[in-house]
């Protein structure tokens, strides 16, 4: 099972590297997904098995959904107390430093900092760097770094792992799916990931809370424009009667973006009173991202969001106006 | 990419027939998922390109979200006029020649009858059986037919076999997903399998209907017994409000089913006054196929349905009356 990565030299030295050290410190982002923690549950993983030293650090707290991974029990929300305990850091996932804390300082003062990840665009902001922007997830990476190191693939660093590639292709249906990201998924189903668990765990385990949310986010869901603009809105009152939080939210633009014919999709949230949270997603050739810059937002042409101040029918209208300019200029 | 099926013997017997036959029949069972269509498509497709008369049958119009799979558009519902016309028919996905159609004594005068399946309990009723319980799709057995035969995976049969692979795994999350079914999709992948076009048409065309639907079912949700049994209901009056149509109703029971703690989940469906159809999941070791029985119902011990007479709310206090009893017991 083995990929022309093109990563010979720096993988060696960073396997070499981690095989010295003592004490390892491993990061991944802030709002951290499947990808992100089931590499980082992998490595931990391995790495404790090895009887070093290490500490796992997530500057948020891992969602619900993803708790069932191998050893997440160990990830906090603090640094270590001096980076000059660190012998090597270690940060997946992670487009930009910014992105895992806000005192990325901390991490440029470790003897050494690794940056494994698969985010066009990623600065190489480590002393070592493995980006591999056609990899289908920062998992696969992780895996070729056991590969290579000769580490064992156990049923835990198996299950970790598929839930890596798992979430970050959609359940295998984005386009960033390869084939080689199929074998491997192969390869961990053999090596004893627990397919049940992940399914049960990630995809089965709804609150109460975001099915409420869902019935009165779809209570609301509006569309113009031929159908071709679609939108839900949640207030602060409907998300404080609900009692909903963060990742109640998960998924829930995806409803109007996937109805057939849809281009623009739009998720307003009233964050606090006279603030207006917008996500909004292209199924077209419509750049969101641009159109979120309006506003100082931004993000990617398929998925953007933005903040707007005013209520929530005052955001809405000023959004529609320009998502039905860009759509007449299409 | 090769399994040991041990159907070799009836393999090479099966090839050798549709090889010589200048008219087919390819049936697959009534109500059809992305299993029997996209091994449909994919025999379809290959049978045509070599010059054979290939008759398409299925009780029931191919659901939209099935549309895009290669010649589709040949499907129909209705038998040709003599059977001694077919030289061979080849029936698809089905564990029992009822779900076929109301006729299946059309398909035992057929001068021979090839049954290609995956179910347990398929009581192997064609002169040629190739039945693979292990295998997570008939579209498994459709591959390694075209790979004993010689057959070109084009990347019309790579997206329809895809297709099968995926609907019948859950997107690969069902443990009926094995290291073959994975390596299958590779290669399928890398044959041309169009996964995008796939997740568009199957997993990102809901139609607006299902969404005021869903959202019509969760107003209703309501848990009880400590969380572990939970339900939705549509009224016939709800559903011609909205003017839902049988397919907007599919998935709509993993909504109760997938919250956390459910061991239990129902959809009542009024479908004429007075008489309400019940869909039953079982997350736990309750055997919802036993308490369907109760009504003259069945299916699995995970997934079963029955009808019941009376209104809703008598439908629902039935159920849930013996529903509690079970989980007493259990
Ligand atoms: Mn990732
Ligand atoms: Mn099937």
């Amino acid at each position: 099972m083995h990929r022309i990565t093109g990563h010979g030299d720096k993988g060696a030295a960073i396997v070499a590297a981690l095989n010295q050290a003592r004490s390892v410190l491993l990061c991944v982002h802030q709002i951290p997904d499947g990808d992100a923690l089931g590499s980082l549950s992998a490595l931990l993983t391995t790495l404790q098995k090895q009887g070093k030293t290490v500490i796992a650090y997530c500057r948020d707290v891992v969602p619900q959904i993803y708790r069932f991974l191998p050893a997440m029990e160990l990830v906090q929300q603090t640094f270590p107390e001096d980076a000059s305990s660190i012998d090597v850091a270690v940060v997946m996932d992670c487009g930009d430093l910014e992105r895992v804390c806000t005192n990325p300082d901390f991490l440029q003062n470790v003897a050494m900092l690794v940056n494994l990840d698969h985010h066009v665009g990623n600065p190489l902001f480590g002393h070592f760097n493995w980006v591999d922007t056609e990899a289908a997830a920062t998992g696969e990476i992780i895996y070729q770094l056991h590969e290579m190191a000769g580490w064992p693939i156990t049923a835990d660093v198996a299950t970790a792992l598929y839930t890596s590639l798992m979430t970050d292709t959609g359940s295998f249906q984005f386009s960033n799916t390869t084939a080689y990201t199929l074998r491997l998924a192969a390869e961990l189903r053999e090596k004893g990931a627990r397919i049940e668990e992940i399914r049960r765990e990630v995809y089965e385990s709804r609150t109460l809370r975001s099915l409420r949310l869902l019935q009165q986010a779809l209570s609301t869901l509006q569309l113009s424009t031929n159908g071709k603009i679609a939108w839900i809105g949640v207030s602060l009152q409907d998300k404080e009667r609900i009692g909903a939080i963060h990742e109640d939210f998960e998924g829930l633009i995806s409803y109007p973006r996937t109805i057939k014919g849809v281009e623009v999709a739009l998720l307003f949230r009233e964050i606090e009173a006279g603030t207006v949270k917008v996500g909004l997603r292209s199924q077209s050739t419509i750049d969101v991202a641009a159109i979120a810059r309006h506003w100082g937002g931004g993000g990617h042409r398929r998925a953007a969001g933005c903040t707007i101040k005013g209520t929530m029918a005052e955001a809405e209208q000023q959004l529609l106006a320009v998502v039905k300019e860009c759509l007449d200029e299409d």
